[in-house]
């Protein structure tokens, strides 16, 4: 018996009497009392009144492991999950995790302080975030490493729009984005031999009810709770993201994903700059490849470009080139 | 002033004396006398004789970074290097410090306990051989790894001929032969993103003064001391091996470099036995190509593989096939 256990009789909302949960859990009123206790310790806020018993009136915004395993309908994704209030950064705590620990185990912290992006750029992590790495050991070669990108990508827009409505799109190569606006980014990191892969590190960096104050305006982010106006279940939502990506995890390198993944490009069509260690090129994105390239029209050349940072430009910038 | 200022007159093998040492230096006879002790403590065997001075008997065969640094002629390769005298295994006390240390870190230690070569099998690792992991930090993407552990295997090819007059070969795809035995081992494990190398850990395993007697015999393994016929200074050959390996490092992908590879393999053109994930292949070694990659005809069909275990197969039994 856990505190879960009384929270599943309060979930409802309505009030419970005590003498009820302690009858149909066969433990005391007392144990009853003092797992409420629990709970608000938690940060759940439950009016006791006499006569009528116990009633949830908020639930917390806090990364519980016990309410996210028990909601969980994985098979093995999360089953092993490490949640810390605080780290540097849940990719270089996964990073450091990675040799020793099942295909699965994920990295979740409330903040991050050294947050991370693509090309070690900072990325804002303060609390109400979800900050989270995924650590996954597919038996494949090293040059088909970007599947797992892509049905990672493909896995998050399908959350967003079965829970939440909400249409989301993949800005080439490794953000989603809800009206424009960066909801969440990508960065994968992975341990490798030279002809196949030792693990892969799946970070997640998605603003939740995370306040976006401190975000410059150039980064143009939005959250979940700014699109719905209101702060989302966030250990509900994690079940969701990892449910999603165990299915397309395990349908990963095949058609369905690809297309997929094709369809919601945002990228696609557009002018674009994409910047990479070979220089700048400015041009239009005519296709993406089932190797997750894009190519690139610039002038009457056609370019695969592999990887880089990827900027839209609008039709006026792009007359003005 | 150090016990390395003495050891510079000592290194002659003859007699030196004090009086003269202590003049050279502008220290006094007590000084040297001091420093003698401290090469003592080191393991180096010093004779002192009223009248005569003093002579270095023996020197000890023990990792020594001051050594090292002093003797080591490259320009970055091995300038911060961390010497233990025992480690579960230096590529992971590489891989643990590959994000935030400089280009070109050397892990070494005396003995590990958790050696392993690739598909992490056990790899043995007793005193008085190099266990050494070379940290790496070249720009450029993860096609290309390949590149370095072809660099690295002709570098120490490089370094047995020249040092020793010994001629190593390379078994496709990351062992050292001499005489079809196994001199020397590479495991190179990278960290990355999807496009580009985050760092390689070059590991090296290199039977040097070790003792083979807890070898299996199917190891076919052998050392440089067995080939010598006398045990060699560990620490001016990792010396020169950091030498060389920078140097083919910064001939990184060049044509000198692949038909260099090419022309010292020993699978080239055997009847070979190649295990990989996608099951067992038996065929000749027709060609390596330019990515490393190993040419098999299997019948009337021509292979390619990327990397795998690989047997040679004595012609008698490739006949028997």
């Amino acid at each position: 018996m856990s505190a879960l256990d009384i929270l599943s009789f309060l979930n409802s909302g309505e009030w419970v009497s005590g003498e009820e949960m302690a009858k149909r859990l066969a433990i005391s009123r007392a144990a009853v009392w003092k797992q409420i206790q629990v709970l608000r310790q938690r940060g759940y806020e439950v009016s006791a009144s006499t006569g009528k018993g116990y009633k949830l009136v908020k639930k917390p915004d806090l990364l519980d492991a016990d309410r996210i395993s028990c909601c969980l309908q994985t098979k093995w994704l999360g089953r092993d999950m490490r949640i810390s209030d605080e780290v540097g950064s849940t990719n270089a705590v996964a990073l450091s995790l990675a040799r020793d620990c099942p295909n699965g185990t994920v990295v979740l912290a409330e903040t991050q302080k050294e947050g991370r992006g693509r090309l070690s750029r900072p990325w804002a992590s303060p609390p109400g975030g979800i900050w989270m790495s995924l650590i996954l050991k597919p038996k494949m070669p090293l040059n088909l490493i970007y599947q797992i990108n892509m049905a990672a990508s493909v896995a998050l827009c399908r959350v967003f729009s079965s829970l939440f409505g909400l249409d989301a799109g993949i800005k080439w190569p490794n953000d989603l984005l809800i009206r424009e606006l960066k909801i969440c980014g990508i960065l994968m990191e992975v341990g490798a031999q030279v002809d196949r892969l030792d693990y892969a590190v799946v970070g997640l960096g998605l603003n939740a009810n995370n306040n976006l104050s401190g975000f410059p305006a150039e980064w143009r982010t939005t959250s979940l709770a700014a699109q719905l106006g209101h702060d989302i279940d966030r250990c509900e939502l994690i079940c969701r993201i990892l449910e999603e990506i165990e299915v397309a995890y395990e349908n990963m390198g095949s058609k369905d994903i690809y297309e997929e993944w094709r369809s919601r490009s945002l990228t696609l069509n557009r002018q674009v700059r994409i910047t990479s260690a070979a220089g700048d090129l400015v041009g239009q994105a005519v296709d993406l490849a089932e190797d997750g390239a894009l190519l690139l029209r610039t002038g009457d050349k056609l370019k695969r470009v592999l990887a880089g940072d990827c900027i839209h430009l609008r039709p006026m910038q792009a007359e003005a080139l």
